[in-house]
């Protein structure tokens, strides 16, 4: 027999069709949410499942209060990864309310940050303010992600607004598109008040849209199957608690019961 | 430009409105509770958010499970970052009960402990006994931290005899008092089955004793939304996940959309 | 008095009735599912709570998802202290619906693996062919725990059923059979949907069988509480999250408020 390695237990263990599409991919996305996170389990979380993570996200404006040091080795370490470090948006809408958006983007800049999400989740911006932070951001040369959605208990955005903005979003630069489901995936958007999924509003939101451009925050286990299943393992995932990495990635390829038929497509 | 360091990191991205009184406060006190965090993530802890910490709970009676070793460690780390490491209430009342509270001090206070807490959530102690417990701590040099509240499901301790046993503790030389939350935050004290806030009973406790002296247990995220709207981002809040230690800093600060408005004051 | 030394710590604090048979145990044992610790978090756990730990499992498919090097370290660490680390059942049956089952064990066992999971929570297992995959493992030289129930919602197995599978994998070398519970300990074998305890099935089931051979997966806390009482503080419990292995273990020993009466069996 072979000298047992590396390769063999890859080789051995899987299907050809369970495997991914390496990074950087264009969809299959999975964000991580990260609020709070030390530096050695943001260290370990990566030699983990790094591959398996597109973007991190620092939850709300945790950003503002991470130790320098641990914030600049964070976004080193993602780097070295493949992986896109962004503060969430509700750092840029404090930001918007102390009138300061240019400093915010300067300083996130200067500190090393490429990618910045733009939301209005808790303020409220008009279309044209929209697509102004928007172009601002992109003339300070990030890439853009926008999240559609207020934060407020109950709020759901009717279909035809959020392709609205969708597609302003898309022409002002945005690269990705976030549909609000907050940290806690309850009474929420595309959640009910039992974190369970609205499948219509989801369908008919998918098919409105360039859906490879949407990113689902579904940070519970049943919320991602329910995406997974409803519109493929290839739908780009969000609010992904940092513990959850590698059983998302377990759902996509139909290694847990959840996905086993649905992705695993064994027949029995 | 500046070159870009720490100090304009700092500087250049928080609302002066929204800075924080440094350690040691007198309130706005942050408590987070220890199930059983390994020696490595405890010190990730206290590099990420050791400035937003005041005491550390080892909770329930784990401090006796923990390695020599790395319960000396932890003491040593809360320590350096000027943070009051204890062990739970229901040690001690396991001691009481096998009739070694003064073997459980001294040993305590060899270990290094210099806070302590004295609860009766489970067994019960005459008002007699427990002055008695805390004047005992209290010659053993220990600073005293008490509970008042017992941990039977449904159990709410009436606002006039929580208020007497506040008053009767700070006369033994108590100097923080804990209101039960227990680490479910349901059924029990302040929170209906459903994790609700009764907020009536809260108020009266407020009003009742000297508020900043109490901690309120709160382990989940819209309980400590409502005790910091109710009574002010300053209000002392207890049993705070380890990975909530960020995101409580976020709120008390209006850096998430919870308090947005209420602490960040932005008028838009 | 005598220099203050971890003898001193463990003798001065711990009643001789609290303590635990060491391991190798035979019964009361805990097996944590590890569903994506990073090897620091692994290492962690294990330096923290090792000697509480008789099993970890890597949940489902995420044995697959592992880097090579971090498995192999986990594999070693666990050795070191003296816990057995093995792959979830899942990952067993998307082998066998890839009729790989073969390769699958030799795989495992060039890896390092000595204890493997038969079950059919997804797929379905004849009597015979769980037999055949059971005596396969064992030819392999691994030792074998199976697991009794299915995956999906609301999926009870009659108590003679469960009985009757339980009786023909102990012949056929099974050392343990796990009671499902899922990950998730909800609407599932012995758990109703918001997950309560079925305790007349339990009961039941405790009684037609070698109880000392079952585990029970109960991943929350009041699960734990509720079979820890009814069926003492040696039951065998399983799906334990790792961040509540110390909290388990104050549980088993009346560390803790839920059972403080029960197994501290203290007279107040």
């Amino acid at each position: 027999m072979d000298p047992f390695t590396e390769k063999t237990w890859e080789t051995r263990l899987l299907d050809p069709s369970l495997e991914r599409e390496s990074k950087p991919r264009l969809s299959g996305l999975t964000m991580v949410i990260d609020k709070g996170l030390g530096l050695t389990a943001f260290k370990d979380l990566l030699d983990l499942a790094g591959d398996y993570i597109d973007f991190i996200k620092l939850g709300f404006g945790t950003a503002s209060l991470t130790p320098f040091p641990v914030l600049k080795e964070k976004l080193n370490l993602a780097g070295l990864h493949g992986i896109h470090l962004y503060p969430g948006g509700t750092f840029f809408e404090v930001a918007w309310a102390q009138q300061q958006t240019d400093d915010f983007f300067h300083t996130l800049s200067d500190m090393g940050f490429s990618w910045v999400e733009i939301s209005d989740g808790t303020i409220d911006l008009q279309d044209e303010e929209r697509s102004r932070c928007i172009r601002k951001a992109r003339d300070c040369s990030f890439r853009v992600i926008t999240e559609i959605g207020k934060k407020m208990k109950g709020s759901v955005t009717p279909v035809s607004d959020l392709a609205h903005t969708f597609f302003k979003d898309r022409d002002d630069g945005a690269e990705y598109i976030i549909v609000e489901g907050r940290e806690s995936g309850r009474n929420i958007g595309i959640f009910d008040s039992q974190g369970g999924v609205d499948t219509d509003y989801v369908l008919n939101i998918y098919e409105r849209v360039e859906s490879h451009r949407l990113i689902w925050e579904c940070p519970q286990n049943p919320q991602q199957v329910a995406i997974l299943k409803l519109l493929g393992s290839k739908a780009n995932l969000g609010n992904i608690p940092a513990q959850e990495a590698l059983s998302v990635e377990s759902l996509r390829r139909g290694l847990r019961s959840d996905t086993f038929f649905t992705f695993g497509g064994y027949s029995i």
